[in-house]
């Protein structure tokens, strides 16, 4: 299997993708990389480890599209940008996946452009991976699509099933639309609407809320993106919130700092599942391929695990499962 | 000043409306209170209490609303509850204001009815109160309006300004329209009206995202009511999740019984202020009267809150500066 690599994508670009690359091969020896950036960057960052040559290739693409570029401009002006050359290669079967930790923007928009969607598909979605108390699952969409009409619910509950009960291994993954009430008469004119359409599937638990989300009340939590990415940078915040508050509390219990470095310790166990390092990246569920994204701030450890997750989705050829599912 | 308090609203009445309204008097000798229900139920409950008989009343009210009856539908055929007749009291001046832990959708559809509008106001809103870094600020409309129009936008920046400066004590509280990025240009159709329209404020902070509530880097967070009330609910289960999440982490430290004391203790001062107890309860900012809603598990210290709170919306006449603000 192969999977390309934007080496030219995020905060910590060419150390992340290079480092994550490394290990990603190291893990799984069916794996090649082949990294795609500016090669002089990529080489000189190369040249600082020991790895296997056969199995990390690098193409060469030296335009870089910054992180806060305008999509749509940046994928038309930028065709040399290692963004739009991955997803090119990726047309061309020259690899299998196309993962990026950059402009999550201009991944999309050249993801829909130059690969299509699925057949069945409306409009690819992007979505979150939440720590709930059962495990990570999915809340989605979570910033690709603002506006979502009803039967645009019923595909992304259908790929959301499909992609946790394959990639995250829940047996029958049950489907909640995300409302200010359980009944199914509340919400907007839309919501309610799609709560009608979603009722045609046998894995729709009904209307769940905000507080559902971390008891995983259900695995695919559905609601619109302007919702999915306020709620997910909400809950981006809360271990840094947390130790700001703790410290308050610490201090207003006047405990010392040996207590205080336990207390921390606790936490950061006890929120691992908040790291974006761990989850690594989520796909673009819906278009004709497989193109993942990761956090501006990815770590070598998000990028190896976004290699990872990639290399499920292949092997488990999600996408032939979403087509045949809509169907 | 006389408060009239619901005393057959929330899961806990008449035991919480009794206990929460005597406390309140104790505290403020400046203060009346009369309790609405079910006059045998509310004098059972008042006979096990050593109380102030000259600033403590009851007012007859046979009927009460359930928690989950249809609003509308409450109100029209449920004349004699608690929440008609204590609104109908108010309407007459016959108190300053009415509160109540019951059917938040029931006291906002017969404070809108029988009160109305302030001038300038097209729709009343609820606001959430939420905990940030900087102490407790405004995440508001949290579920009264679903679908919020530009101009609304600034009439709720404008009422929830007055009620930060004026309730909160925040000095010149400033305004943040929730969106998924800071640039102007983000967000649906709708919200990039609202922008524009939100400019010709001096405290608009421009968009802010959702991980910038816990860091409050807005004073006043506008939203949906759907956007809201998801939100809402969501930061309300935190302290619940997370206790979870710290019960594991301490398994998978194999930590013991004193440790895991001494977390729980630093958990629960650090989240004192998530506690819905110490709000007490939120105004319908807007409406031509004063009416607050208390969470349905309001606890005596809920309520004695709630009628402080209200208190200091009449002596701060907040309805007359939000009527001037809005010419």
């Amino acid at each position: 299997m192969i999977i390309a690599v934007d080496a030219a994508g995020g905060d910590y670009y060419p150390k992340s993708p290079v480092e994550g690359s490394i290990q990603a091969i190291d893990e799984d020896p069916n794996l090649t990389v082949i990294l795609v950036g500016p090669e002089d960057i990529v080489n000189n960052e190369l040249e600082e480890h020991d790895y296997d040559q056969e199995r990390l290739l690098v193409q060469h693409a030296p335009e870089v599209i910054g992180m806060d570029e305008s999509p749509a401009q940046a994928v038309k002006t930028k065709q040399k940008s290692s963004i739009v050359t991955g997803i090119g290669m990726h047309k061309k079967g020259k690899c299998d996946a196309f993962l990026s930790a950059g402009n999550t923007g201009a991944l999309l928009a050249a993801s829909t452009f130059l690969l299509g969607k699925l057949e069945g598909v409306s409009r690819p979605t992007i979505a979150a991976i939440y720590p709930t108390i059962k495990g990570p699952r999915l809340v989605m969409d979570a910033g690709a699509n603002l506006e979502v009409r009803p039967s645009m619910f019923v595909e992304f509950a259908e790929m959301g099933r499909i992609f946790v009960n394959e990639i995250m291994d829940v047996d029958d993954p049950q489907v909640g639309l995300l409302n200010v009430g359980e009944e199914e008469e509340k919400g907007t004119d839309n919501l309610k609407k799609a709560y009608k359409e979603l009722q045609a599937l046998s894995n729709f638990v009904g209307n769940v809320e905000g507080g559902d989300i971390f008891s995983g009340k259900a695995d695919v939590f559905l609601c619109d993106g302007l919702i999915g990415n306020i709620v997910l940078k909400f809950g981006e915040s809360i271990p840094e919130a947390l130790e700001r508050f703790v410290k308050k509390g610490i201090n207003d219990l006047g405990l010392g700092a040996e207590e205080a470095k336990l207390v921390s310790k606790v936490l950061k166990a006890s929120l691992a599942e908040f790291d974006p390092d761990k989850v690594g990246g989520v796909p673009f569920l819906g278009v004709d391929g497989l193109t993942m994204v990761g956090h501006g701030s990815s770590s070598p450890l998000a990028i190896k695990n976004m290699i990872l997750s990639a290399a499920k989705c292949v092997d488990h050829n999600i996408n032939e499962k979403i087509v045949a599912s809509l169907k």
